[in-house]
């Protein structure tokens, strides 16, 4: 059942927050050793939480927007009392005393945190897999990922053990792990959703965003993660209460762009078949259609770059000290970023203030981008990465995910939307981009999209 | 007369948008000879829109809140029609077809642009010197500098050549000419005032601000230029009226910090010697005092390279292409950022998140630190700098202004206020830092202090 639903029957009476709780736990058990998408659970806690919300709503209290909802928080967010391990051996006994922002007001809200969700080692990969935990399975086919990073949230919402989860995202890790498994995947723009988390403040790449099975229910989940945060400087501080309400969007009113691969990134040929399928029995719904028009050139440099700074600016201390302790993709990732020169970093700003700028402009004329939310299926759950696309060899482990990193160095909100299956049965998503703060806009023309999705037999599909 | 009154008079009909730009053009005729502070001038269309600003008075048109008010901008910004040079031999005859967003939104709120005002090549310096026109002078003594980079602005405002002018600082080029001209330069938190020039989207250390003789007029001027563009990521978004009302302050309810050299800084004897009187008579206004507490270790290292970043990004193209027509400062900015890297990024990139967070940690609780506005007093014109402080060698032409940029790495607003002279009859100014976001917060406390000081013998110089 929905979220959105959920939260509406609960405060009705009609549904119990402790039978709600209790079913998801019963999920979890069933279906977790099959796909090992949570790590660490607090069903003692949620169970006297659960009690708690019941109890309120019998009082007649104030109800949160989240009130009584069980929730998965990705193991990249330290969480009061519940082991935090960051995929990583050298926090696999870390439990953290206080929730950093994000979890605590998602508590505020009501949420009730009812296990942490698996992620790669300091979720760099989108292979959820680490050596904490093993690799999380994905739930339409065990031998493949649930890609990442967002991976144990993405998997378990597909397969029912809660309705809504957090994950973030640097490279597509809100968004490939939902394409992978069918469920709503969104990344907002930098700043709606404040962190106090981020090692280079200033830096736009990284965000944390809201995962659910529906927009609906992402949207919901968005309105309690959007606030306001001195340590954040990169904060809206805009007021989260307007995503509980999304708008109806008349499609045939929208300008859309279509586009196989954003122009620069590599894209399997299953992929593009696929999104054909789609385009042709979407893009009819549209009045306004346009060619995609920004030149993302120089974003595949770009972006390693400002990615190798945060990694090195993170871990470079773990990978000399600890080099046992630190996986390949985080060791990859610092060894480049020591290659490089200040010159490198300057002119990767340059490009990301370009593509930054000419993006907003094509926006402010067209309603939404349209494209694949991954540009591979998903692959065996023993590989790192899709190590070729359509027999080209991947420059690093992070190159196969340009279709996410190109919105992501353009600061642009984007929203992963399961549309159905791929002629082998997996889950395929869209990607829908939007313009920058345009969140609540984008969010609407997605959850438009769904709807029509749903009755024209390109609906989630349910593993 | 203040800006403020002026455009009281303006509206009420008291003063004549034609005879004061008509006055101001006299004051610049009688004295930008002996200070070279204007660069090129707009007498005949700044006639024509005073004509224009009188009529619409006349006719009772709503008027903005600059209406009629004569205005300098800083040769970095680009005016229509109006040469705009960078202080460089690149753009000595550039001609711009358009205003920037700054000078395009204070023409929208009735400002009459009569003037450009003279700058460093590209900003790069605290001496107001560069090849295509020359020095600017200090209006105390010509035979010393103004200080920079918005030096031309603060000469011209101290002559009286106009109420208002605009600058940017960096690491402190609205604060230390400021400074040494004894008039107002206000630093807003970074997205405050908004701009499409950057060359670096993302980087927060330079911004746009306003320069007058009060701070009820900086703050006035702030308020035509805050807004939003989706241009740069970093906007504040917030509505600037508020701006043009400051709080009324009592200084016995606050909590400051008195700092000579925010732990970190070289400063000169002489100043500290001023600061300790100035100290000694404000500090009984305050109810409460506590230690300047933010550990700024790292911050020279850290703010050379992020300086560095931005240098390397807009002008190593031009230093390989053309080293004969770029100085000695940008020449070498650039190359100390060639030899430096993208891990020196990095590391700069944590300290300024750590100081970020410390600095908004702290000023939570305390409501102002109030600091010198410069390092070393007015110098010779003919330096680029002041080569040592106290007999110490500076690192760079830059590491003298670490009490500027001490704050720019840590996002803070902070205003420059004239306070009285030193004891050598030259402009002493003070630093009056706020909290980030609390940029009205810290105009009020500044208004208050000037206030004081003006009833209590340490009003602004005049020269």
């Amino acid at each position: 059942m929905e979220a959105v639903e959920l939260r509406r029957r609960i405060a009705s009476g009609e549904v119990s927050p402790v039978a709600l709780v209790e079913s998801c736990i019963a999920r979890i058990e069933a279906a977790n050793a099959s796909v090992n998408a949570v790590t660490v659970t607090a069903f003692e806690r949620a169970l006297t939480e659960a009690r708690e919300a019941e109890a309120a709503v019998q009082r007649g209290d104030a109800l949160g927007p989240l009130h009584g909802l069980p929730i998965g928080i990705k193991d990249l967010s330290e969480t009061e009392g519940l082991r935090t391990t960051y995929g990583s051996p050298l926090f696999a006994t870390h439990v953290p005393a206080a929730d950093e922002r994000v979890v605590a007001v998602l508590r505020q809200a009501g949420a009730i945190v009812l296990a942490k969700t698996n992620t790669p080692e300091f979720g760099a990969g989108a292979n959820t897999r680490n050596e904490v935990f093993g690799a999380t399975r994905n739930p339409f086919d065990p031998r493949l990922t649930c890609g990442g990073s967002s991976g144990g949230s993405a998997a378990a919402l597909a397969c029912g053990m809660f309705p809504l989860a957090t994950g973030s995202d640097l490279a597509g890790s809100l968004r490939t792990p939902s394409a992978f498994c069918g469920v709503v995947g969104f990344r907002p723009t930098p700043g709606l959703v404040p962190t106090e988390t981020r090692g280079h403040a200033w830096s736009p790449l990284s965000v944390d965003g809201p995962m659910a099975r529906t927009v609906a229910d992402a949207a919901l989940l968005l309105s309690a993660m959007v606030g306001d945060d001195p340590r954040d400087p990169l904060s809206l501080a805009v007021d989260g209460a307007r995503f509980r309400q999304l708008d109806a969007v008349n499609l045939g009113g929208l300008t859309v762009a279509f586009t196989e691969d954003l122009g620069f990134a590599p894209v399997d040929d299953r992929v593009r078949a696929a999104f054909r399928a789609a385009r042709k029995a979407l893009e009819p719904l549209f009045g306004g259609r346009t060619d995609f028009a920004v030149d993302l050139g120089g974003v595949d440099q770009a972006f390693a770059v400002l990615r190798a700074v945060t990694f090195v600016g993170a871990h470079r201390e773990k990978v000399e000290s600890t080099p046992d302790k630190v996986g390949p993709n985080v060791a990859a990732n610092v060894a480049a970023g020591l290659g490089l020169g200040l010159r490198d970093v300057a002119e990767a700003a340059n490009v990301q203030t370009r593509v930054l700028r000419d993006a907003d402009a094509f926006l402010a004329k067209v309603d939404a981008v349209i494209c694949p939310a991954a540009a591979h299926p998903p692959f065996p759950f023993e590989d790192w990465y899709p190590a070729t696309i359509n027999g080209a060899q991947m420059a690093s482990y992070f190159h196969w995910l340009a279709l996410a990193y190109g919105p992501t160095l353009a600061g642009l909100p984007s929203v992963a939307l399961p549309f159905g299956r791929d002629p082998t049965g997996l889950p395929f998503g869209l990607q829908i981009i939007g313009r920058r703060r345009h969140d609540h806009a984008i969010l609407s023309v997605a959850h438009a999209i769904e709807s029509w999705a749903a009755q024209n037999g390109f609906g989630r599909p349910v593993p």
